[in-house]
């Protein structure tokens, strides 16, 4: 089987004004579906981000892919990461993420490429094989996905524009009561049995309601977790580790509350020498296999959380689940908007890492299924997971039509870069800038 | 294609005079042929340690195998090691495997146990889908793996008993020159282009004098490394390391000089500050993903000795492939007295590791074709490499005829343990026991 063609589908889909540190969501998100044909028939497919840039760093390994066996991939990665630390070890300063939106460090680009021509190999394979791509990288240790509630401050209104305005399901959410029906509507819809709230966006005191507001209208049984995206000063990150201990210690955490590894690993040592032993978790602050070690060592960062789409790929992303295994670190998964391609990539990366100790991100309830490319529309949750589909590959096929409107969307938007900080500009303050820490 | 039956073979192998620290090698090594048969027709192989131990691993997990889909290794290797990690965590102690062979800590057996299984599940996978192991686990990133010159000092004469004695092609190795003797045999005949020396058998000035002749008859372009298994102390390793400065830091390594991964940071520490830089492996105080991070954080070993028998498998020597990438380390790759089908299964693991340093050991020099039991006979090098074959699976199969010749041998034989201490006081010192530190 040899890769034949490599076909990029880039697409806008819906997308409600949520908020976060960042800004506010643009009405549409961009996506990337990508299709390698091969001379044997079988056409794999994977999701990733969209606009120029990943576009661009597709095109360029195009010839790469062309004539490449699918099974394959160890050399690809090689190569396309050799360029990646050469880039890393020159760039002045080193590697940052804090100022970038997860999946956009210019350094990791390389490794996003990767992960968008692994995941499509790995569907290939499975198909070719009879095998679920799970099973594909060394078998499922589990046969569904716990995913969790990812609750947003938003402005009112649905995604889109247009002819393609989207229904608001949730109304505008801009305090702790409203926090608690978001969520309510979400478990019912979703069944999910964990809460994530997307924080860094109101002041602390009122984040800080919010989610005590959601443990007494959930109980104990659900964990908590907040991601104010570095928001907040070392000071305000202790303080709500402080008054947050009872909410967040118990199977919660509290996610890149500060900007940095040394800034998180302060506000650890201060609230473990309080006795307060909530977790840390990071996607910010470690985005790539190199900042692993460094948040073990500061002690800044107890669980990880990992993502095919950036981590470079669902081998990667069992790599990552060993490697924090190995350091005794916990492991959750990361999400951006994204449609059902990525869910199942997700799901199926998921499965198949014994280190996973949270339920994964998924910003899947804010799409709906009228911009879903897959064929059968939306992909179900039963009681907050995703089943492992009993076919191969992903278990999803492009819906080629829905592609097309993807498509027709995207030609029709005039940005090709998600810019939250605009957004804000446009729609809440002309002079909003992302200012960390802001808190 | 589910699994129908598990086929175990004990058998024996000749096996010439070899010293170590750990004593004399018996006239038979002890090795066992898995089989693993499918409702598909097809037969997946592997081959492991030999003797009563490895025997009755493998039979415990006879029935959690039977039914067992090929590609679901991941809930098998939870499994048999969640009850490892309970006994480990429960051994008066703790881990460790000073004074016992590579291969023998009762604490990692359920790895080496699902290490046989993983390894002839990988060649079911690579015959069911058509291509070679490396390609089934990610990939290859070469298509042929460097082995290195592995040469020990030996007594006269070859492996065997009886009407099973073998030829002596290297005749007795008891000092410097006889060493490089041996080496330009091997090296005539493989094209091996590193040379390791097993030490720990003689006073450490003849071995010191062993490499210094090494590196005078074969130049600065074949790395040097020596391995007396922690028969020395922190001092001696310390003057050992000093005085083979030149021969072993470039490109070299000293592997285990002493015991403990507090030695090993202390013999490292004390040459750090007089400037010798020289690398030290392990394969003795590493021999878990546990020991790895302790290893980095005493900067006590610099490269980690891989091994897909001991350390679960083919797939588990990629994840430490990984790790030691990410912590900086080197890697490398460990061999006891073997066949070619372990051979294959090491050639392939190697292949899909990108982080591999330096050529890996193999004792296959030490073996002959009247004990080989792969089809075709002895696995040929080049230029001291093993290909990968352009065969699906492992790329060998069983030579039925030699397995049962095999088994005859080991049938004839009184004991199913090694036990090189024995083997001394039968042929060399009455009284003679392992003690460490020797010198």
């Amino acid at each position: 089987m040899r890769i034949t063609d490599v076909v990029l589908h880039p697409i806008a889909i819906a997308d409600p004004p949520l908020r976060s540190s960042y800004g506010l969501h643009a009405p549409f998100a961009l996506r990337t579906i990508v299709e390698l044909k091969t001379d044997s028939g079988l056409t794999g497919i994977s999701e990733t981000y969209g606009g120029d840039g990943p576009l661009a760093g597709l095109t360029a390994v195009r010839q790469r892919v062309l004539g490449m066996d699918p099974f394959q991939l160890a050399g690809l990665y090689r190569d396309l990461t050799a360029t990646a630390a050469r880039e890393v070890a020159s760039a002045p300063g080193g590697r940052t993420q804090t100022y970038l939106v997860p999946g956009e460090n210019p350094l990791d680009r390389h490794t996003r490429t990767y992960a968008a021509i692994e995941i499509a190999c790995l569907d290939l394979i499975g198909k070719a094989v009879g095998k679920p791509c799970c099973d594909v990288i060394g078998g499922r240790v589990r046969d569904e996905v716990s995913f969790s509630a990812y609750l947003f401050y938003k402005h009112g209104g649905g995604g889109g524009v247009g002819h393609d305005i989207r229904e608001d399901e949730y109304g505008e959410v801009l305090d702790a009561e409203a926090c608690v029906r978001e969520c309510r509507q979400m478990i019912a819809q979703y069944g999910f049995r964990e809460i994530k709230l997307k924080g860094g966006v109101l002041d602390p005191d009122v984040e800080i309601a919010s989610i005590r507001a959601l443990r007494r209208a959930f109980g104990t049984s659900y964990p908590l977790r907040i991601d104010p995206n570095c928001a907040w000063s070392i000071e305000t990150s202790v303080r709500v580790g402080r008054e947050l201990q009872g909410e967040l210690s118990e199977g919660g955490y509290l996610e890149d509350p500060c900007a940095s590894l040394e800034g998180m690993g302060e506000v650890r040592r201060r609230l473990l020498a309080e006795g307060n032993q909530t977790d840390q978790a990071s996607n910010v602050a470690v985005t790539c296999f190199a900042d692993v070690p460094r948040a073990k060592e500061l002690d800044a960062v107890q669980i990880v959380l990992s993502d095919p789409h950036y981590w470079g790929g669902m081998r990667n992303v069992q790599q990552l689940s060993h490697l924090t295994g190995v350091l005794g670190l916990g492991l959750s998964m990361h999400s951006n908007s994204h449609l059902g391609v990525s869910l199942m990539a997700m799901t199926h990366a998921a499965a198949a890492c014994p280190n996973l100790t949270y339920a994964c991100d998924t910003h899947y309830p804010w799409q709906t299924g009228r911009d879903e490319v897959v064929v059968g529309g939306r992909i179900p949750f039963i009681n907050g997971c995703v089943q492992i589909p009993d076919k191969p590959g992903l278990g999803v096929e492009l819906d080629y039509d829905q592609v097309a409107r993807g498509r027709e969307r995207y030609e029709k938007i005039p940005f090709r870069k998600r810019d939250d900080e605009a957004e804000m500009r446009k729609h809440v303050d002309p002079d909003w800038k992302r200012i960390l820490p802001r808190w």
